[in-house]
């Protein structure tokens, strides 16, 4: 019983995304999403209590392959420029494979940026890379990789934006240049603004 | 006669920009735009061919401001890099003015990128800033600012990511810092990335 009802779940979860890619977030509607996935919306709200719980399980999973990415490349380098460089070329093949349809994401944000109630939840990934950043460029710093009167949650915050604008571009111009490259060039130079020249 | 039709055609435009900013632009449709503005259909159609192209225009009309800034602060100052500062400091603060929203900017590009007949209309402006950005920083190198190894476009698709990134925290996250200011930071960080350290 608890396996079928994990397997509900995933349906639901695997049904949604479809949906989502194929005609947008708005556009999809939990009636549409029971009919794919061929459940009751009694099963449906069992599982999800909103349309937004839905989107935000899709996306916590995807940063989750992210998150297990940048850990991995923190322990495999050797100072921290070396590890944001690593976690850029990361992020770069993660935008340019098909899994994750980044205009669902932004689609998504453009919704919740309307709705105070579900927005402190929508933007928490983003504020938890913020703080994950901040931490990483202060050991940068304490590692003299960094110039020590660099300001951690300025930099993380402008690293964080070079890293939305790379998206950004990815989604909405894909076709113009190597996407991954492009990720590796940007932080780099920002690296590059960042640390010491001893 | 002309001047009655430009005045239709600056109350349409006026409408609509305020009902996109009201309701989004999604959820406003032509019929809403007329009936606010107290015009026909045919009036509309004569001065629109359609709803994006008031977006466009209305974009253009924002954007024009924001390049004569940057024409301005090219000329009051001595070098490239103190230029792109005095043009962060000015795009810092068109972005806490609450005169362009720019969630509609990113409601419409959301839009658009499903939408190959309109899309190379609707990415044209951003093109542009990278091809200004990257003869801007041809510039730089050429007056010994920047470093000569550096790729202008590479560098330019950077600064506008970097920028589009500061923009979407904006849009999404705009009371957690002080923007003009964050800009200010971040496309500092940048420049020093770039900067020759003779």
């Amino acid at each position: 019983m608890q396996q079928r009802s994990e397997e509900t779940h995933s349906h639901i979860l695997e049904s949604a995304y479809q949906l989502f890619s194929r005609n947008g977030y708005e556009a999809t509607s939990v009636a549409d999403i029971c009919q794919s996935a061929g459940v009751s919306k009694g099963a449906f709200y069992h599982h999800f209590p909103t349309k937004h719980a839905i989107f935000l399980e899709l996306l916590e999973s995807w940063l989750a392959g992210l998150d297990a990415g940048f850990q991995s490349a923190r322990q495999e380098t050797h100072n921290v420029p070396q590890a944001i460089l690593q976690m850029a070329t990361l992020a770069g093949n993660v935008v340019q494979s098909t899994d994750v349809k980044l205009s669902i994401i932004l689609e998504f944000w453009t919704q919740a940026s309307r709705d105070p109630s579900i927005w402190n939840t929508a933007i928490a990934p983003y504020r938890r890379y913020q703080e994950y950043f901040a931490a990483l460029i202060q050991e940068g710093i304490d590692e003299s990789s960094f110039r020590k009167e660099i300001d951690p949650h300025a930099a993380a915050r402008a690293l964080v934006s070079l890293a939305v604008g790379l998206l950004m571009q990815a989604v909405f111009d894909p076709q113009s240049v190597n996407w991954a490259h492009e990720v590796h060039h940007g932080i780099e130079f920002m690296l590059q603004g960042l640390q010491s020249h001893a």
